[in-house]
């Protein structure tokens, strides 16, 4: 992890590779490494889809490591969907096998001078780079077989289906998982259009021959994995309600609190939402000889994926998540199970964000391309998507250009990316990070639902605005460090409540690297990261005025509550006042 | 002239009618009182086809009387195209109509609560407002056919095509010329779904029983008159070249000049394009019995307009001026002035401004979907946004939605609105008008090419920085008064090299209204007029940053020059110090 790999698509004569120290931007994994280099490297006024854009893959400080959940890789690049600066998070293998690589980021710059697609394999011996169009508009489940055939079964791959190479605002970058499937995505802001544009259709690792990385201090490391394990183990949400249900177990929950956002924003609450729950998901994957419990990278202990079969008993996806079958279902009236679990597996093999993806179905509902609750409609609109028709294409730029596009008024974006499956007004916290993060509209960024709905980290009523700038402000720095050291966010809930399981995590991070941080550091680690990317950000021509929800949120009440997003503006332009 | 129509189509039980004096608006007409209207009224973050935009319709300060050149009407909005404010202007007679029914403007408010299409009919009795689905989708002909069916062949008519009703951002407000055709159009920006989104189809006007607005002092205003019309008819430009050959004298200058953008702005010559010059073109209509010398508008001394009829003999469109010709002509690589005539007819039609989709079809090329110089595919993808089909519904709203769908990154836009006519790179002064102009890229907002090619008003080395921002400041003010005064910018030629001229249309103000004004108190009026637009846009979001071209002006030279953009950005934020 002491190296950074620069891969230059556009030198003369073909792709370049050059290596380089960790160097000035030493002690950065992650989130803070990729924002590093977008802030300080790339025109914030450049094209995202021009040679001067950079995408940077980052395993986190502690990927690659015994450090259990360790396993969150970035990818941050200026975004072609909102035009911000972008980190996008995603589990799977390769974090850990990149580290082991003993590589802090690969950064692929520049654009290739011919209209080849390039794969990139990288393992022990290094680095090479080849020119393959049989991988041209390939999904990405065809893709990951065809290089299994190509380099064994020892591999991992990061990849784009057809939606990047169609440098589609939607496209993601896809990571595979421990059975080799392309299930985990760095999903949000096109970081894929970005790797489409690079011409990089696939980058495969083999660590084969590396080690795990050693810690400075192996006793003390051991002692606080084990002591933060134990931490995530013994939390409910960690240890009970994750592995049981997945994230999905939010959906009856955000329900009963009437901020379901269903049939694109219009009510907080979804009548048949228990057919989409959690709980009825677990059930129907254990029924069929699938999994409710299950994780996405090798090291992860809270296990809050799982295993989706068709009604055969066929594998038909990874265990689709809260967000998805949010963005599928109820946002879009579709109470399916099976239908949302086939739009999940779409999305993964298109490679597209499905949060994207669902709330843009929703707005092409709304445009009355397609009823509310016509589940056939909506795969038949993803499939547009992967074809690239016009409407795909439409479609595969996001929920503010298919808005743009159709006339329609009600558009569910900050910044130019969906909200989440969150109404920001019935959880008012949530709304204070969909509108100042430096993301665009992102739940991740500061997930005040923890607290607002869950009451982990203490309680803040959702349905006022009485401090939720504080409580978005402080998850939001606390969010851009974990997102730093490659740990898989669902920490925070145990991180969060028990002290002693954030100070295990530091000793983590202290007795690796020998350092001796602090509590204090952490939190500046964060607000150094939030400093960069806003900077990046205001650079590019973001202001306050960016910092706001679509009017509609302060003047359509929402039901049952019938409440509107009652944080006042000059309250949002203090959140990065600390 | 002395009230305003203000029409609420959210109105309770349908629409509302109320008139008011002209209040606090007095003194103010055409641009200046839309924009006073859309900064003052307009919450800047409102969405443009949401309720609370308004669709403003202002004659200027001298139309309706017998003043030469008066028939400019101004329409003002929120834009959907750029987001920032708009001032759209155009010819045809309902600029002297309105201005004789003693409207100042109509104000279009609110959202209707119902799906209907309503037309207005404003006559001496006063305004009748009526829902009618049978004019859904006309184009703009047939419809003005079916308005002179109905209310005789008396009246003027305001009104959208099909791209209006579609909400598209390229979307134009038609008005009919002298002939009742619909072939004048507020092009720019958007504002003809801005019409659309306010349910209304068409605004009949009949001034039969008006006369013409008398003079405060007539003798004074007449000799002012005569005095300007015979400087319009002395000077070079507005005496013989746009009599003789009109706007499209330019093709063959620009070309020469080497700022001609070809093929999406990729070239600074087109090497065919004497086939499609002014010459040709009269040339062309003369032979057919057409006319290459005729006027927009009662009152038009300068007759810069023609009419353009088949290779049969039969009327096709008005004369396709200058940028309507190089937008479906040398930027498409389309030497053939018949597929341009019929492209000016379509977009005339389905009520599209003619610069956008030209602009937006150069994009669509560059993209892959058709061949430049392939005329046929031209037509068949501006009948594709006439009919609304997914792929016409991206061209329709523009070259910058159109560039991000499908991934193109040489897109000539600045704030979501294409470039004119004229590469920056070729002519510098107009590069720092379309960066810095509070509408987005628009040649009319202060016409560098003037004194940059034609050497009009002074001469400032088009190919180099020193000087450019001066000149396009000058010109945004001194535009900013001439758009409120219903005058053609056509005017400014004569105004700017013949002082006598200037004094003249001051003089024949003054006489009017009993004014006192001095030269000084126009280009008072023309810095408050961009102060009210820029404060807009301000609260909008809009910041310095937003004034730049995309950055490939400033990496790709242009030939025959091989000269880049070379205004820097320093200089371009001095452009509002005054």
């Amino acid at each position: 992890m002491d190296k950074i790999l620069r891969i230059n698509m556009g030198a003369e004569g073909g792709p370049a590779v050059t290596e380089e120290p960790w160097g000035k931007y030493e002690g950065l994994g992650g989130r803070a490494l990729t924002s590093a280099i977008v802030s300080g490297e790339v025109p914030p006024l450049c094209h995202p889809l021009g040679e001067d854009n950079k995408l940077i893959i980052a395993p986190g400080l502690l990927s690659g490591t015994a450090a259990a959940m360790s396993g969150r890789i970035s990818v941050g690049c200026k975004s072609p969907l909102t035009g911000t600066i972008k980190e996008s998070n995603s589990g799977g293998q390769p974090s850990q096998v990149l580290a082991r690589l003993g590589y802090g980021a690969i950064v692929l710059e520049g654009k290739p001078k011919d209209d080849n697609l390039y794969k990139i394999f990288i393992n022990k011996d290094g680095v090479t780079i080849s020119s393959d169009n049989s991988l041209r508009m390939l999904g990405n489940y065809d893709l990951v077989d065809k290089m299994k055939e190509e380099y064994g079964d020892k591999i991992c791959c990061i990849s784009i289906g057809p939606a990047g190479e169609m440098k589609m605002a939607a496209a993601s970058v896809a990571f595979t998982d421990m059975e080799m499937r392309p299930t985990r995505h760095a999903g949000r802001g096109g970081v894929g259009a970005v790797m489409g544009s690079k011409g990089v259709k696939v980058i495969v690792l083999d660590d084969t021959g590396m080690k795990m990385r050693p810690p400075k201090d192996p006793e003390k490391f051991r002692e606080a994995n084990k002591e933060f394990v134990s931490g995530l183990k013994k939390h409910p949400v960690t240890g009970e309600a994750l592995p049981a249900y997945g994230t999905n177990v939010l959906t009856n929950v955000i329900n009963e609190a009437g901020a379901y956002p269903t049939k694109n924003f219009m009510w907080g609450r979804f009548d048949n939402c228990s057919a989409i729950s959690g709980e009825t998901e677990a059930e129907t994957e254990t029924a069929r000889g699938g999994s409710a419990t299950h994780g996405c990278h090798r090291g992860c202990v809270i296990q809050c994926s799982g295993i989706y079969m068709n009604k055969d008993g066929h594998y038909l996806t990874k265990q689709p998540e809260y967000e998805t079958v949010w963005a599928h279902g109820g946002n879009c009236g579709i109470d399916d199970l099976d239908a949302i679990a086939m739009l999940d597996r779409l999305d993964d093999d298109y490679g597209l964000d499905t949060i994207e993806m669902g709330a843009t179905v929703a707005v092409a509902m709304e445009a009355g391309l397609a009823a509310f609750g016509d589940a056939d409609a909506a795969i038949n609109l993803v499939h547009e998507v992967g074809k690239g028709t016009p409407l795909g294409r439409i479609l595969g730029n996001g929920a503010a250009v298919t808005g743009k596009v159709f006339g329609v008024e009600r558009v569910p974006v900050v910044k130019g990316q969906a909200m989440p499956a969150y109404d920001p007004r019935g959880i008012q916290g949530i709304g204070v990070t969909y509108a100042t993060s430096t993301m665009g509209a992102d739940h991740t960024a500061g997930y005040a639902v923890a607290t607002n709905i869950l009451k982990v980290g203490g309680y803040v009523d959702p349905l006022k605005p009485e401090g939720q700038i504080e409580l978005s402000r402080n998850l939001q720095i606390a969010t851009a460090a974990v997102d730093s050291t490659g740990m898989c966010l669902f920490i925070a809930f145990a991180v969060l409540d028990q002290p002693e399981t954030f100070q295990a995590l530091i000793d983590m991070i202290n007795a690796f690297y020998g350092l001796s941080m602090t509590a204090d550091d952490v939190a500046e680690l964060g607000k150094k990261v939030l400093k960069m990317e806003r900077d990046f950000n205001t650079r590019a021509g973001f202001t306050a005025i960016h910092d706001r929800l679509p009017d509609y949120f302060m003047k359509e009440s929402l039901p049952p509550h019938n409440v509107t997003f009652q944080v006042k503006d000059e309250e949002l332009d203090q959140l990065y006042n600390w």
